[in-house]
Parts: structure tokens; sequence; C-alpha cells
């Protein structure tokens, strides 16, 4: 039996991030599910934004720089960012773009483990992280990069391994990988892991600190809600920081640089990975939208989030069930991140008929729907719908509307 | 004599561009003269802003990427800068920060000269073209920086030099370098040149292709009054556009980035030097800010940029004459840029001082006073005001008032 609308609203009344939800300002025509790719504007987003513009640049314009605190705004998003990853406040430092921050920090780890020739990686990594891994070994030389599947990884780490370089949460499948897990094996043949958390920052629980973590980037845009093309971050344990150098060696990651010197001395801390002057607007958007963590905490989202998932499966194995979709993301909540993703040989028309009944979810070429399960501003009653919705687009057959077939870029 | 308020008043009736301070929205009670830092707020880029957060991102959300044309805005603000620098439309985009750009495009050019060691630039460049230099160069191995004054630079130009990076205008004196002169020596001995226009591009009349520029960086947030930590943009001459390639090579520089590929496969055009997700928030108040160059020609801003230049001058010719100012810009129009800098060794508490009476110019270490010179919003009397403020300051001696001592630091 599917979750009916009556379950689902009773599990919106007995919800305690039902709050949430009043601080997005969200389309009243739209059931968002690509969340995942793009948050939704926050209030306190609009509202900073709007400061920063008019107040802060209209009207104190190059004082905003420190009376405004733009100079440190790195720094005091860093600083928002590091409870949701269980990373020390001052270890974290947004700035840049995740594959600028990736670029960076493999580079970096690369030049200590000189005599290690391979950086690892799985296949169906993001592409982007793919990309610049391969960019990052040729630009070395005698670095070269090795795929392999998420089940042979645990065999590939050995001590010709510099660094790994994974997606801890798959952008296509919702899988999960055991962060601890790999730390430690990682650790014990002597390599580094840098961890993409693109998909994981705001979404799952995680502890940086507790699992042993080197490195680990991730997006503003996503879960955290920042804003299209917002700033990225980046973390390095303490132990790393004073070994690493930024090979992007730019005067805002130099230790003093407003002193305006001829030669390049790296700042002590996290801040000597930032590179050019920051992107404000961004940083003040993401900032704002880094409020809301104020009183949720990662393990009430984690738990609504498993609700949500248990909803869509309800009706995958209930109306669902004779429709030809296969479920791509793992069952146990554990072993995935806040999506799901469903592979059909049809999935383009299926999203654009669901788009066009207002469910936003998004396709991944070549058979892939996803869905983002975000629980600080999903209803309950709203999963509920769009399955509904769904459900009557397979059994009408209406996705076989031409008008669903061309294909347009969507990103 | 010193320019009288009314002679300045009579130049500004009949100043050609008095319309366009109009367009921006500057606060009052200042006479900004920093321009050449920060650009102050636009109307358009307020507008642009407010409608890309609350209309775009806010009901639109993903949907943006296309029907807003987000996925585009990089291409489209590359488009607006191209007519500023003489450039063609498809060979100017705008992403990352100038530090970025700058990196990819040394990087890429020192790739195309492997059998040449040197890469030549100027002592007393901006720091994060001195650092980013020196940073390609380690990383590179064989390559090694070579620093010569600009008295220096023709005879260094040599078979042995690579790259010259070089900032067409001096962010500290305010000096032009003579661009096609420069290209010529160079191309002549084989060498590739690199300009920085962070303080040309809005402020001088520049033609990249009539000078046979090959490469140029340049910044959004300065002359281009993108607003603060707005996307730099880069220029790649058509003839080298297929020859380099971005060593930073994320998924916005793919030639077909939503197809999400496994294997990295440049854009065939300026595309290429994209990296991650573009920073939207910036690049539409940077593309909103350019609106005012359709009515604007850099000739007339050249031309009265001299006038406000001259108006000073006739200040510091007379009663600032025996004040102790050094003038450190050239006087001759086509060897500067649009600013004037003093050198004068109580230079941090009299730009306090100046700061405190309305007049916001700034300070670069140890003892130079900068002025942008901004013809787009300045009126004559703005610049008359100040000098007669300045001059205020130095006859009451104003400046020795304990206050303006402490040394805070300015961006």
């Amino acid at each position: 039996m599917p979750c009916s609308r009556d379950d689902a609203e009773a599990l919106d009344r007995s919800d305690p991030l039902a709050a949430t939800r009043h601080r997005f300002a969200l389309p009243p025509s739209q059931i968002y599910l690509d969340g995942n790719s793009l948050g939704p504007l926050s209030r306190a987003s609009a509202d900073a934004v709007d400061r920063t513009v008019r107040e802060d640049w209209g009207e104190q314009l190059i004082g905003s720089w420190n009376s405004a605190g733009w100079v440190d705004l790195p720094r005091h998003v860093g600083r928002r960012i590091a409870p949701l990853i269980g990373a020390g406040a001052e270890d974290v430092i947004a700035t840049d773009s995740t594959s600028i921050n990736l670029f960076k920090l493999l580079d970096a780890a690369l030049a200590i483990r000189p005599d290690r020739p391979v950086i690892l990686t799985e296949t169906g990594n993001f592409p982007t992280d793919l990309y610049i891994t391969d960019a990052v070994a040729s630009n070395h030389g005698a670095a070269r990069v090795r795929r392999v599947a998420a089940a042979e990884l645990p065999d590939a780490i050995d001590d010709s391994v510099a660094v790994l370089v994974l997606s801890h949460v798959n952008y296509r499948t919702g899988a999960r990988h055991d962060m601890a897990k790999v730390n430690a094996r990682a650790r014990a043949a002597g390599a580094l892991v840098l961890w993409d958390l693109a998909h994981s920052a705001g979404a799952v629980a995680l502890d940086l600190e507790a699992t042993a973590t080197d490195l680990a980037i991730g997006c503003g845009y996503k879960f955290l809600n920042g804003g299209p093309g917002a700033p990225a971050f980046l973390y390095v344990s303490p132990a790393l920081q004073r070994l690493l150098r930024n090979p992007i060696a730019g005067w805002f990651g130099h230790a003093a640089p407003f002193e305006f010197g001829d030669h390049y001395q790296p700042a002590a801390g996290i801040d000597r990975w930032q590179v050019g002057t920051p992107s404000i607007l961004g940083l003040a958007s993401l900032h704002a939208a880094l409020e809301v963590w104020d009183s949720v905490d990662l393990q009430m989202v984690e738990a609504k989030s498993a609700q949500l998932f248990d909803i869509v499966m309800t009706w995958l194995d209930g109306p669902l069930a004779s429709h030809g979709f296969e479920l791509l993301t793992p069952r146990q909540p554990a072993r995935r991140g806040s999506q799901i993703s469903l592979r059909h040989p049809q999935a383009w028309p299926i999203c654009q008929a669901l788009i066009a009944d207002g469910v936003i979810g998004d396709f991944r070429t070549p058979d892939v729907l996803r869905f983002g399960l975000t629980p600080l501003y999903h209803r309950h009653v709203d999963i509920h719908d769009a399955c509904e919705r769904l459900t009557t687009i397979m059994e009408t057959g209406r996705w076989r509307d031409p008008a669903f077939r061309t294909l347009n870029r969507v990103t």
C-alpha cells in the first residue's frame, strides 16, 4: 500500500523540522525535488544580498571591506559550515569553486607524496572530479590516475597510491561511501584521501574529525542553499595545514595581503587556500543561507530524509511497481545520501512530463531520474503528491506526449 | 592659479559624460576617488541582482540555467567587455578571479614555449601578479622568473623569454606601458605577452586586436563597476585559442558539460577557460554594470580623465606646491591610466584626514596616496572640492591630529 495523503499529513504534523520550510521562498506551483542541484532561495539570503548590495556596496563602498567584514567573510562562512561537517571552526574556508578547490588540494597533496605515482578514484565519479584529477596528474608528469569501481576500491588502496579522490555521495546514484573505513584503510597504506562533499554537506551527518579525514571540498549551492554558483568550501585537517602549499598562490592567501609585499608568504592557517578577491555577493548569500542550521542538526535531517525516501518506496513497491523503474539508490539509509535515483529507459520524457506537472526533478544521462530529498523544506505531503503525479503520468502514458521528447539541455 | 569652482562648474556644464553619473547610486556625503579599487553600485546592477535573486533564483530555480540564460552569462559578459578592450566578441569570457585567470593563461602559455626558461615581469607589478608568476614558474620546474624595472624591459626581451607578464597600467603609480610596442618587440623575439588590464579596462582606450595582443586578463570590480569580488575576465587571441590548454580542466570548460562524459574534451572557443559553475550573482551584477558603456566610448572617457587630472595639477602646482607632495604618475596622458598617485612621507594620516572629510582615496604602502579618476561619475567640481579639502588639511595641519595616525587596514 502506498503511503496515503492522510498518513503524510500526520507525519507533517509531528515533524520537528516543519517550521524551517517557512524560511525559504518556495514557488507555490512547484514541488521542488532539485535541491541537490540548486537549493532554493531563503528569505535570509534575499535580505542579506539586498543589504550587501544597497547598503554595504552602495553606501559604504570600499569601506565595507572592513566595516561590513567582507574581508573575513570567507572565514565566517567556513565557521558556519564547520559544524555541519564535523570540522574545527578554523579548518574550513569558503572560496572559489568546487573544481578549483579540488585542483588546489589535489596538487598540494600529490606534492607531499612525491614517490607515489597513483591518484585513485572511482569510475562514475562526478565528471569535473574526473577531469580535474586527470588534469592534475598530467600537470605532474609522473602521476597517473587509476579509476576503479567502488567495489574494487579496498583492494586498490596500496602503497603506490598518493591520494584517493572520492565523492562521499555519488551524484548519480546517491550511494554513500563509509568515510571512516576508507580513511582508515588509506592511512594504513600511507595514502591521503580527498573527499568531495558536494552531495553530503547539509544532506547527511558528517564528522570529518572523528573519521580522521585529511582533505575535503564541497559545494555551496546544493544542500547548503547558497545560490547559483555560490562559493565552494574546503577543509584541511590541522595536521596537514602547514605541510600543504597552495599551487595558485594569490594575494588573498598571503599572510599579509595588504602589505603588498613582493614575495609570497602563505597565511599560517586555512586562509592560505584563498586566491583572488573573494566573491562577496555569493558569500553574503551563502552566509545567510547557513543561518537555518543554528536550530537544526543533521541527525534530524537524516531521519526525515529516510522517512521521505520510505514514502517514495511505498509507491515504487506499490502502484509504480509495474512501470519499469529500477532503484539505483541503496535502500539502507547509511549507504545513501539524500536523494533517490531511478533508472528508466524513458527517463527523459518522464522527467519532462513531471516538470510540466510541477514536479521538478532532474535527468542524468542516459536514463536516470534523480530526485533530491531536502528535509529543511520538503513536507511529507510534497513527496506523496510527487509520487501520485508520477503514477498518473505512468498510468495514463502521458509521458508519451511528443512535447516531452525534445532533448533540451537541463543542468 | 588653481582651477576655480566656477571653472569646474563650467566644465561640468559642457561635459558630454555628465548624464552617466545618474546611473550610479553614489553616497551624497562622499567624493569617491576609489573607483580604481572598487567601483560604485549602478542602479542597473542593483536591479539586476534583485531580479536574479528574487525572480530567477527564487521563482524559477534550476530552470533559470536555461530560461534566464545563466549558462551563457560568462559569454554575455565577455561580449560586453570585448568592445571596451578592442577584442572580438567571441574572444573574451568572464570567469573566476584575476589571479586564477593569470594562473591558467600563464601556465598554458609556458606550455607552448617549452624551450624557453624565462617569464619576464616588472618589479613593482601588482603583488598577486608577482606571486602567481612565481608559483607558475615553480610548478613548471624548469621555468624561472626575471623581474626587471620598466626601463630595462626592452633589453630584457630576448629569445630566452617564453612569456612577459605585465600590468598595462601600474596599480601604484598609474604608469602605462605602450602595449603595441611591447607586443611587437616580444613577437620579434618569439615571446608571448600576457597583459593584466585590471587598471586599464574601462579606464583607457584599448585595442587588443590592433596591438596584436596575445593574452590578457582583467578585473570586473574596478573601472567596470561589477561589485565586490566580481568575476574577472580573460582574452585569448583567435590565433592562440586552439593551441592553449586550460590547466584547470573543469566541467564548465568542457565541449559538452551536460553530457557528463568521463573524459575532458575542451570547448572549441573561449569557453574552455571556464572551470566550475559560474558565480551567477556576481556575473549578473557585472553584466548590468556594463550597460552604461552602450552610450559611452573610451576616447571620451580618456579625454575627461585628462581634464580631471589637469584640475588636480593646477592645485599641485599652486596651493599644494609647498606641502611636500611628489607626483608619481606620468604627466603625459598617453603614459598613464586614470588615476593620480602622490608620494608624501605622511601619506597615511593625510589619507585618513581626507576620508574624515568625505574624500575617499586610498593609501598604498609605504607612502603613496592614490586617487582614481572615473569620468563616468566624477564631476569636475568633485575634483575641485577634493583638492580644496586636501589643501585645507595641509594648510591647517589637521592631518597631525593623533586620531589619523592609527594604522587600520585599508584594502
